[in-house]
């Protein structure tokens, strides 16, 4: 008899946007009349910047032909988009990365998703709260959860809420945690931690040995000083952090699909026998395992982003976004509500109304403004209460939405 | 202390063909002057058919602009690929499927590694032997292999020998076991089974509630009668196979990344209380956790296969590779070697001379030839003595791959 994974089983019914996506599907087939405003998945309105275009059609071409075609290329990606990385993501912030510390992958959610299989089953997973439900759904598949509790959380999880109280500042756990994510610019609050807060957290694990999973993938957005791009920035994460990063929203690729990760030759995980073993030489091997690397053709569109048409392209499409944040940032606020993030993030974070929980806010913000958010519960525990909008509508979507919610939303 | 996967140290020094590039890496270094013939790793030689390049350019251009951009996709693909598989790939063969019964992926490494993911880690596991490493590495590293031992195999792992003995025809395990992986048209060896030998096998798992793992990648390869083009064409298997294709080979997407998986709603994993699970939703949830779709460009260049130009081209590029097996299957035939394969498969399967070892012949191939080949050994310990050659080359390596190795292999 084969049996299952019962892990899947401790899940709550679907993935959190699956859940959006059906509520939305039926309020428009109710209402087919309704111009529905989107702001909910996070998803770009595009297009993809003009640099991007002409170098995938370049690079289709390639294809066209024995000479220049591409077929299997390297696991871990093209030297020509890591060589690029490397220089302006990096160098460029003096630090040091070579060719091998670099993955190339098909997005952020797999990379995010997949890094927990090279770390035993063993290890506790400390996570901010509210969190991208990734992080918590993949480890609990793995078997970390243990059981889901009544508020939606799970017994072997560390949870550390962040909300208006702590300043969306997340305490150090109280006890010894293995593995920890932290996400800055934030999802979903849109909110950053300084320098001097992070380097906490890199003293933290280097001090417990733990590793931290730093998922930087809106760090385009960031507009103030002081707060770090890079995890890489502060000293001693060389040795303690693996780095995510996207090219989904900083130039437009949710539907093109390409994202890297960096993971030093520096940072260990330990044996049971307290043996050190590098990170990289297990995601190295399992990524050769069990994954063939992006399309040639993507990988080409992503080298272009930073070709210098590329990074004029992607500044502005990313200040189109800022502005959107702007607007409803300014807009909510004028309103009443507590607004958080949208400073250095495209998400905003806001505290619904007289207490109102999560999901009856997006069931209402629907029905009287049409506009699509997304629950703060989906996030986890601590996201009751509050909710989260995108700014990665059009202009006058974004517009239309503040207005509507202004003169629509019956609280 | 953060405790890695130690499953992962069970496994041998690198990915089968990370091994081979790197000997090949050494040998170019060391004779900079001549030029190698890759018959080894199985990659196409290109270029991709005219109606996949004018799909990808059309798809290209949509997403420059705002209207018809576009963003995430379905986790699990986009309904016109999806239509078309159906109605090209099923329906043809008087089988019916539904659209929510078709995955989408990057590539049948990424669906075949990771499928083991949604049955639990107590289930026994038979694979045929010789073997593509994927299926026995990926189940390793969850847990399901339990110590190597000498021969280079897994004490937990059942290994179904396929050899010249028994006609690469696999016996039917003597334990009951809870999954199998089975592969045909088969790489490595390039065999096949009959539709009355693959029914032995579906009779199985209904009996025992197993659940077949049926990679078909070579599908589009068969030339004769009665070879099954789908294990849905056995009755039955509606309820115990997931079946796996590809178009790295089909239509030389190996660099471009395009394959699906079907997992039929009627296919039940258990609990461990002997409840009846669907495993398309537990597929399902692990798709739309940690993947988030294939680039649309690429989807939209996989749907150009099922045009009708897109289908000549198709066929065209498989006759020039078949063609090429034929020469190297004769090629081989006339010098005396037990061949194998290359009839209803890309793969030829030679026996070494005079007993000698898998990679010894490899070595002695890349010193006297300058051809690179895959060693039988490095697909499990049946495949020890036995060589893989592929028919993807081009045409003239093909041939002179053939006349190096008549002229100048010593043994």
């Amino acid at each position: 008899m084969v049996t299952i994974n019962e892990n899947y089983l401790k899940l709550s019914g679907g993935y959190l946007f699956s859940e959006i996506g059906r509520r939305v599907t039926r309020f428009k087939a109710e209402n087919p009349q309704v111009h529905i405003i989107n702001l909910g998945i996070g998803d770009v309105a595009g297009p993809l910047p003009q640099a991007v275009i002409e170098s995938m059609h370049q690079a289709v071409d390639e294809m066209a032909w024995p000479e220049t075609f591409r077929g299997y290329g390297p696991e871990q990606g093209y030297d020509f988009l890591i060589n690029s990385i490397i220089e302006h993501d990096y160098r460029s912030r003096g630090i040091e990365l070579d060719a091998d510390e670099i993955f190339i992958s098909d997005g952020s959610k797999c990379d995010t998703g997949n890094i927990q299989e090279i770390f035993g089953i063993e290890n506790v997973v400390a996570i901010t709260d509210p969190v991208y439900p990734v992080y918590v759904d993949t480890n609990v598949m793995a078997g970390r959860g243990g059981e889901a509790d009544a508020a939606g959380g799970f017994e072997r999880i560390v949870y550390l809420p962040c909300n208006a109280e702590n300043s969306f500042v997340p305490q150090l756990p109280e006890q010894r945690v293995g593995l920890i994510y932290l996400c800055y610019p934030n999802n979903p609050t849109g909110t950053t931690l300084s320098k001097a807060e992070l380097k906490k957290w890199v003293d933290y694990a280097r001090e417990n040995r733990s590793v931290i999973l730093y998922d930087a993938a809106y760090e385009a957005f960031i507009r103030e000083e002081d707060i770090p791009h890079s995890i890489y920035e502060i000293e001693g994460a060389m040795e303690v952090a693996i780095e995510f990063r996207s090219f989904s929203k900083t130039a437009g690729f949710t539907g093109t699909r390409c994202a890297f990760t960096v993971v030093p030759k520096r940072v260990v995980g330990y044996t049971r026998e307290s043996e050190a073993v590098s990170l990289n030489r297990l995601w190295n091997r399992r990524q050769t395992t069990k994954f063939n690397g992006v399309s040639y053709v993507v990988q080409r569109g992503a080298a272009a982003v930073y070709t210098p048409e590329g990074q004029r392209q992607v500044r502005e499409m990313i200040d189109y976004y800022m502005t959107n944040a702007s607007i409803i940032r300014n807009g909510l606020l004028k309103m009443g509500f507590q607004v958080y993030g949208g400073v250095n993030a495209p998400y905003i974070w806001l505290k619904t109304l007289d207490g109102m929980d999560s999901w009856t806010f997006f069931d209402r913000l629907l029905k009287d403004a049409c506009v699509v958010g997304t629950p703060g519960a989906g996030f986890g525990p601590a996201g009751e209460g509050y909710f989260r909008l995108t700014a990665f509508g059009a202009r006058e979507d974004t517009q239309e939405a503040i207005e509507r919610i202004k003169n629509g939303l019956k609280l």
